[in-house]
């Protein structure tokens, strides 16, 4: 199908190239869709914003941690906090992130959600990249949220689909991205219901996670059937486990668009095409996003502008 | 808080009363919160739309056991199928409902999302309700539809939260009751990530629930936080199931009402006080909304008329 012209405003921060195209051609094509079935996804560290050289949810479960040991020194004794707090990265791969980060989560045990909630947005106040000594709202991708503003504009449906915190990224959905809490998946802690002495209800977050999965991979995928029950039509992510999420939007029936983004600007952002290439054993990035339709994004010739601009009041 | 008086068209089929006016100051009182915080959560079976004499779930999952009987006839032994087929009311009762309904949900596993929504749709084109003979849009109840209107009016994001099976409500959630499928919250199916021979990718339905747990009592509000990520200040609810919801709801901060529909009109719906009185075995019903600070909806007194029209192609 051939595009509309594409108007003076559109994706201002995208350079022309096949990847602005084909963004254009798609939101063309998808006009001739039922609205509801006007769906998209898009993972969060990586894609929307930077996720190096920590991911900002670490960063925020290291302040937790410190926190944390302040008040109990011997919480630096176990294996996977003392491996952090003398980031002896040895132990750490040896651990792995998956067991790192259970153990970080359990930090967040025993209070309510809207303590957790309110831990978070005390962080996001305050945190500055570790780089870039910008706030937040300041490595999100300004290419992204233009896109995020034609998929609205198209009557698009938007979704966050993280391998992250749930409640972490609710926390600033609505601020960063437009996205109301309801609209943010992610990894999940479970709840136990409790009555204070009063009989009043609530709830206290434990150590557990919902189906003890990450929302990573095949997960993203469950995840998105349970919580939308609508199969995307648009989808964008960064990283392995962002591929079943791209390749189950490419088989919907109709117009369907898989955005990849390409980390390959070491001088505006950063380089990492070595986790690309754990998709698959063989072939390079390019050619394994050729085989599966995915749309690459390459930060370095598709990006023209990389960052949002920092927020006023920062 | 004093109410403005009432509009003319405001709930026109509820009866001027004590719930009536509730409704009406906890409204207006609503306008000063954040909208963000505008959150109701409403149960569907006996508060949104009829549930005797069979739940309209049970009158779909007989219909699949009847087709895979006449599939498969073998599968008429199985204990819990037997019971259900010759209508052996004491086996059933002594099997339990919980271990009848995972028996008829595997009666659903080994198909995608699509097929199952697809045999819903074509469930609800055709039943008729039992005792009526009216389509099931006719057994919804026209002042918990105009109810739902208020909200939204008054800028409620609505959320349905059901001990039924998610993608059963879902599939008319948004014809029947205008809530789109991701704010449709019950009981949910597991799924696996499948490729066919080609590499695309699926899910198929298995025979498992996310969780274990059906979505009832403080599973419901469990859910909520989950999907919601929001506490709601207005709920719905008419069962034991809908307990700690509206108990939650009415711990939040600011106004808040907890709705509880009193199935005491034996006339023109069903009368079944005996499930209201499971919730504590002492009390009356009305004593024990009381203590809890519920408001009673009492269909006999409080609403004029009960359900809404038929759909003109029915």
């Amino acid at each position: 199908m051939t595009a509309d012209p594409l108007r003076s405003d559109f994706l201002p921060s995208w350079n022309d190239g096949a990847a602005k195209q084909a963004i254009a051609d798609f939101l063309a094509a998808a006009r001739g869709v039922p609205v509801v079935d006007r769906v998209a996804v898009l993972d969060n560290d990586g894609t929307l914003w930077c996720e190096k050289p920590n991911y900002p949810q670490l960063e925020f479960l290291l302040g937790e941690l410190a926190r944390a040991v302040g008040a109990d020194p011997s919480l630096a004794e176990r294996e996977e906090y003392r491996a952090l707090i003398e980031g002896d990265t040895a132990a750490q791969s040896e651990l792995g992130l998956e067991r790192i980060a259970l153990a970080l989560i359990e930090l967040c045990a025993g209070i309510s959600p809207e303590e957790f909630d309110a831990s978070v947005r005390a962080f996001f106040a305050t945190a500055r990249h570790r780089d870039r000594g910008v706030s937040l709202s300041a490595i999100r991708y300004q290419p992204m949220l233009e896109l995020l503003d034609e998929l609205r504009r198209a009557e698009f449906d938007v979704f966050i689909v993280t391998g992250g915190g749930t409640e972490f990224v609710r926390a600033i959905g609505d601020e960063f991205y437009g996205v109301a809490p309801e609209r943010v998946l992610g990894t999940q802690a479970s709840y136990d219901f409790v009555r204070d002495g009063d009989g009043c209800a609530g709830l206290i977050r434990n150590a557990d996670l919902v189906a003890a999965d990450a929302n990573e991979g095949a997960t993203k995928v469950v995840n998105i059937q349970r919580a939308l029950g609508r199969r995307p039509i648009f989808a964008a992510g960064n990283s392995p486990g962002d591929s079943e999420m791209l390749d189950y939007t490419m088989a919907a029936d109709g117009p369907t668009l898989a955005l990849l983004v390409d980390h390959d600007d070491a001088d505006r952002e950063y380089r990492y095409e070595s986790v690309a290439a754990t998709f698959e054993t063989t072939g390079s990035f390019l050619d394994l996003a050729a085989a599966h339709g995915w749309t690459v994004a390459s930060i370095r010739d598709d990006w023209a502008t990389v960052y949002a601009a920092d927020r006023p009041d920062q």
